[in-house]
Formats: C-alpha cells, structure tokens, sequence
C-alpha cells in the first residue's frame, strides 16, 4: 500500500467532534495553502453514490455491509481522493480505512487481516496521518443525542459504541500513523492541538 | 467451496431465453416435486435488496461494479438460496458466478483469479448445475431490442456482447458442471433439451 503525502483523515466513535474539527482544519490549511489546495471530504458517501443510504437504512450481513462499505470508498478514492492528491491538494477526510477496522472487525467479528487483504486488493491509499480524536463513550453519546439524530449506525447500542471507543484506542496504540488527539476539551483547544500535530508531521512550523 | 445438491444456475447472453427457460424448467420441477419445493430466482437483485438499482443506473469503474455484486450476491445468498437449499428444495437462478466471471473478468479486464479468490472469501455456494443457453449474437441481440428494453448493461454495445459471447463459449468448455444447450431452437425443443441434461444429471429418469 503506498502512503500518500498530504493524506489526512478524521477518526472517533460518533460525537467525537471528527466533522468540526475537519471544518476547522480546513479553514486553517485554506488560509495558509489557498482555498483551492484543500479538499475536506467524509465516508460513506463522499463520492456522491447511492451506496450510503443502503448502508444507512438497511440491515445485511456484516460481510454485505463490508462489501458496501469498500465498493463506497472505491469510487470515492477514484473520483474524489485520489484527483485531489495528484493535484497535490491537502485531503481530510472524515472516516477512512481505520472506520472500517474498528466497526467490520472489531465491532462485527470480521477478521482484520481479512479486511486487510481486501483493503490491498482494493489498492486503496494509505493517509500519511491520521488524526483520533478521543473522548469518553459517554460525552459523545451524549453530543449525539442532543443532535436528535440517531440512524441504524448510531442507534447500535452502548456497549456496541464502548467496544468500538476500545478498538480505537487500541489502534492509535498500534499504529504510528495514528496520533490521539484529548477532544474532551474545548474545540478550539482541540482544533490547537490538531494544528500543532499536523506542524510537528508535516513540518509545517516557520 | 462447497457444492451444492439441486442448485441450478441459468446462463447466457442477454436476450438467449434465461428468464423463459427458468420458468418452465420451475413448472416442470413443480409438478414433479410440489410447488412449494421449488425456488425460482435471479441475479443482481433476487433479495429485494436496492444495490441492483445502482448498478442499473449508475456508472462506475469495475472493481467498484464487481464489490457491489458481490454484496449482491451475498445477500441473496444468504436470504434467498441458503435458506431454500438448506430445506431440500430445488433452486433456480438465473445468472450467479458464472455471470461475474464473464462479465467483469473476460468482459471488464479484472483477472479470473482475483474473482475467484473473492468468491472464496464469501463462502458462495456453487451450482450442481449450471445450463449455458448458447444462442448466436444477432439473435440474441434483436430479441433485446424487440423488448425495447435497454438498461446500462445491454447497451454496451455489439462488441463488448461478442466478447461476453465468446467468454461464456469458452467457460462452458472449461467446466464441467457447465452444460451447453443450443437456444437458438424453438422455446419448448430448448426446454426439452434443458429437462433431458436435468434428468441425466439428477438421475430423475424414472
């Protein structure tokens, strides 16, 4: 899998702050690089395909749901992704390959190294960073609520999302591309300590 | 992969009779077994599910295509074949593995073998037997267009059909569970021909 330079993505369970802090980081990167040098994007559906409602609204078998899940970001790397990094653009990107770990593997017992395999068949691009954003299972259930918008992905369950809270702190444990963000705090506390991860990586300090 | 006992799949080229001949073949098998122990069905979309739409409707690059099939696929599986197998019955389908083969290997460039160790990975159940309608392409062809009937994947074009022609020639030579039957004929002489191959290989002479 190659790793491609000005990749970023977002991740969390629901409710950590991933769309608001890809907003914020946006702004940020804009100002300093141009408006037309940043592209801020999200899965499942970041290509503008059918493929999210259907994950959305209905109920199939964890590997269909996989199946899905990698057909949505097949097109979005094609035609949203990867156009932008050969533009040498900056993308964000909201959710990403380690959603997929977290909720396919260790949410619904798909074995990782098979997702692995399919992820490298699939030849997907690997973010040069990726950005965890943690906060307590309960803090975000309760941001989710207050949104009043809970679909078949948020409505799983407590324990579901406790399991899923693990998965991610094991990852970001795990991978060296993964740095944990606290975003307990403040967002524009949180939104500091993103900048400051992204100077110290990509050297970005003047 | 395991095989499975009373799973017939129907194949062939748009317009070379799959959809009558899955009707008689079920009629016939009805009246011999009961009703109720035979399932007709069909691919993309034999579960209900809406990925058939997108596929329908949408355009987008082949290896995209072949995950949503097989997500497809996996669902009807699931739902549909599994189910009905698992009860004794009979189970016709039209176009299943042999369909992604052809089209998305000899017709669309991804290698067979890729294609094949994705079906292992989704546990698929292969046909005891499967009916390759051969009918000629211009004739084939002008039964499409009388229906007036084309979607995304009958208007390819006359040559991409040529080439899934000669894809499903040279599979039916290769396997043996493929059984070739002349098409072009009258529709109850093929129907004659597809019972005569059934109860060879079912050994339902009785």
């Amino acid at each position: 899998m190659r790793i491609s330079n000005r990749f970023i993505t977002i991740e969390g369970i629901d409710g950590c702050g991933k769309s608001t802090q890809a907003e914020m980081l946006s702004d940020w990167l804009s100002l300093r690089f141009g408006k037309n040098k940043v592209v801020k994007t999200y899965e499942p559906g970041g290509s503008g395909n059918e493929i999210r409602n259907i994950l959305l609204n209905s109920s199939m078998s964890e590997r269909s749901e996989l199946l899905l899940f990698l057909a949505d970001r097949m097109e979005h790397v094609q035609n949203i992704i990867l156009p932008a990094l050969c533009e040498n653009k900056w993308v964000i990107c909201e959710r990403y390959i380690d959603s997929t770990i977290v909720y396919q593997s260790f949410g619904r017992g798909i074995p990782a190294c098979e997702i692995e395999r399919l992820f490298a068949w699939c030849e997907f691009p690997v973010p040069q960073l990726t950005i965890y954003l943690d906060v307590p299972v309960d803090v975000a259930v309760s941001r989710v609520d207050s949104r009043g918008n809970k679909d078949r992905i948020e409505s799983v369950g407590i324990e579901f999302i406790r399991k899923i809270y693990s998965a991610y702190k094991q990852l970001s444990i795990d991978r060296k591309r993964i740095v944990r963000v606290d975003a307990s705090l403040d967002i524009h506390k949180v939104a500091d300590s993103v900048r400051n991860v992204l100077e110290e990586r990509f050297e970005l300090k003047s």
